[in-house]
């Protein structure tokens, strides 16, 4: 095999991706002009040597109105691999124009969870046409699945995995998966189970290969293994798979059996979702999905928003409070601003800080005292500075001395405000068990924003500024 | 084996952890306890049970000073297998206090990749005595691996790894693993290399173990498969595994043969860190680690706040500008905040989402106009709804109409700046090659204010309000 035929094995240089693995726009503009014109044939010589992932991105990568289109000129390119890669919203435009028949027919073709995947968005009628129109074992599967809470160990899990009894040889074991056609491919442990099917330890493939015929597995099995209960939420399995670096883990129902399995290709991208979601929650932009229809991303947007105009009120109302001494000394409309400001950025970062420790199971109550010194220790040396900076800025510029030491005085104070909501509001949060990243950051934007306001007026006015 | 002795090998019921899989405090606190009054028998017994990953977090939920007398306590219980599951900040802490040649001991009992983990940051001159005292043929693997840059593929890889030729039958290639005791048991996939050593193929376990022992490797083993090029960026790896949904994969040097690989198990850190580092990157709070010295933190955020600083002031200097009607008219100075920090929170959330997209290879040249088209549509509608309810609101609370179209319509425009400066911003940043998490905030923050104070204050001239 030649080098050039070597580097055509990677995806990367097949043509059709950039340095980043995403499709070139020229390749995704070649594609929709062949299926604008009615070349169906050109389309699908373009489509054909991609990745399913990669088609999956194409979709993603065109437009709302044109992905219909685009399915119809594709369609056996489109299999049931490509709508498990595809976002869901691209995935229930598409999956919205099929019969239920079909919808039946490419689930069956998936794993359990992919399949799950793409049938528990659909409406509860379309769900049940789908369910009716399938084989009663497929069926039974996806039934059971849909009965667990969504983002659910139950949800995720596959059915399909390789258990074996305790007292088979590591012979019996490779016999058994030789003879059986039918058993999965994908899997990466076997797992041994007792009589009632309660796993009771786990062999790695490569132990299996590499120990002789006549030993036990019950000699060679590692006996310490993760359970996952099966109603234990997607983050949590998310961490504990990070956490003992699994490869797969078993799934096991209330009374202890072995009902499924998780391997970590599923995990990796709730990993991906769940770490990534705090920026997205912190700002209030939801999901953040940019394929979601946009009238439903208004809406998620604007309740926050809403939410955040009392904060903005209550600022304002505590302005007004000084209404006549800012008509005096207007100075003070100037510079309150900076207090607030740069309050609400010590404020965010302390707030982003905590929220990730939290969700990464770094801040525990045995460690929250510290986090919270640890807080005040920075935002005391932040506002120092900060606070000596601004103040001999405004002497400079403004030459007045209590201007200044009122100015500087309230910056420091606020980034001490900052930094204690910034912890205190997000702890707080999480005992009462509401996510701190959905939540914290309007009552921190209160404090640092109201206080902000009242401490730099307030100073001002007892040092007699504009009075 | 009963029911209650199956419970106990789930380390949940185990009595340290929580139902999140964290340290309980009354067990942390019992163990520093033991560890304060020198029981370091009762110590050692409390801690043997753990798993590595949690005696790890044991040392994280610690405090800086306790660290060093807690790992003396348990001494051998704190190997190889913990090092490697510890925070950076944490195990330098350790590792400080360690010898050159106990550091080479742990490393070598460690695959490549944790091995350089934990070398990689050692300073210059210690480096150079750990390497001394380490064994030539691991001192070789991790010298080569230290000449890759930081964060590539280079420094993640582990060179334990199975390759086989292409003429090898499936039989071959058992008894290979079967003969040589020293080869590696963490693999998931054997690679098959031509005779150039470069790889043309993958084969999962799963499949070596269902084929008939004479079959030819070449006739089984799949041939596309994804290349890691040794210097690519970690970020991009992990995209790759998460996009292609691998396990294990190869990873090649320049010239295209096979010098190491990578395993799904070290690139769920990756997913985890690059994800949730948005959100700390967007706030200006570095990587955010709760473990690092106060004073690096401390240097961090502050050089943050004062990029932040310029930002305040320019829009401090656009309301100079109208001093003089907001002194005559101080309402004004009531309202501005309103109008600058309810773009700016719109702002964040379209931020949010784009810097999102880009890092997960989702908004790409062919589809930035239509998102710029959306966040615009969104800007509108939230703009329009948000511009008629405080006009509305403003003109019940001050009976003054002029004053009310001035704020609903100086939001409007705001709520358009924040959607267009918050695609626009990232995506030119990205285009140059600068992290749009690290930089974007900053800018779009100084649009929504000091565009949000001189449409506010400019509109209320052009009206006449205080004049």
């Amino acid at each position: 095999m030649s080098d050039t035929e070597l580097d055509q094995m990677t995806a990367e240089d097949a043509g059709e991706l950039d340095e980043d693995d995403r499709l070139k726009p020229e390749f995704v503009r070649a594609v929709l002009d062949a299926v604008e014109v009615g070349d169906v044939e050109r389309a699908r010589e373009l489509v054909e040597p991609l990745h399913p992932a990669d088609i999956a991105d194409l979709f993603e990568l065109t437009g709302h109105e044109n992905r219909p289109r685009l399915a119809h000129a594709l369609h056996d390119l489109v299999d049931a691999d490509v709508f498990a890669e595809m976002n869901d919203y691209v995935r229930e435009d598409l999956i919205d124009a099929l019969e239920p028949q079909e919808v039946a027919e490419l689930a069956a073709e998936l794993d359990t969870d992919d399949a799950v995947a793409i049938i528990e968005d659909l409406d509860a009628d379309d769900q049940r046409e789908v369910l009716r129109a399938m084989e009663p074992d497929d069926r039974a599967a996806i039934e059971e699945a849909l009965s667990y809470p969504e983002e659910s160990a139950g949800r995720l899990m596959q059915r399909e995995l390789i258990a074996v009894p305790e007292h088979w040889t590591v012979g019996d074991a490779i016999d058994y998966l030789r003879r059986n056609d039918d058993l999965t491919t994908d899997f990466w442990e076997i797992f041994v189970v007792d009589q009632r099917h309660k796993p009771i330890g786990t062999l790695q493939l490569s132990w299996l290969l590499r120990t002789p015929r006549g030993i036990a597995i019950a000699d060679v099995m590692k006996r310490e293994q993760t359970l996952i209960p099966v109603d234990m939420d997607q983050e949590e399995v998310a961490l504990r798979f990070q956490k003992y670096a699994l490869i797969s883990a078993a799934v096991v129902d209330t009374s202890g059996r072995l009902v499924g399995m998780i391997t970590v290709d599923d995990i990796v991208h709730i990993v991906q979702a769940e770490a990534g979601e705090d920026a997205l929650l912190l700002s209030g932009a939801g999901d953040g999905d940019i394929n979601e229809p946009i009238r439903s991303t208004v809406r998620t947007r604007l309740t926050w928003l809403l939410i955040n105009l009392p904060t903005a009120m209550i600022a304002a109302t505590i302005v007004g409070l000084f209404d006549e001494r800012i008509a005096k000394f207007a100075v003070l409309a100037q510079l309150m601003g900076i207090v607030s400001g740069m309050g609400g950025n010590a404020g965010t970062q302390t707030l982003a800080v905590v929220v990730r420790a939290i969700a990464t199971n770094q801040l525990t109550s045995s460690n929250t005292a510290r986090m919270i010194f640890r807080e005040l220790r920075i935002a005391a040396s932040n506002g120092t500075a900060l606070g000596l900076l601004v103040g001999a800025g405004a002497y400079v510029w403004f030459g007045n001395s209590s201007l200044a030491i009122v100015f500087g005085l309230a910056l420091f104070i606020n980034n001490i405000v900052a930094g204690l909501a910034g912890v205190l509001v997000p702890v707080t949060l999480d005992r009462m068990d509401v996510d701190p990243a959905v939540a914290s950051s309007v009552f921190v934007t209160t404090c640092t924003d109201s206080l902000g306001f009242f401490t730099f007026l307030g100073l001002a006015a007892l040092w007699g500024l504009g009075g």
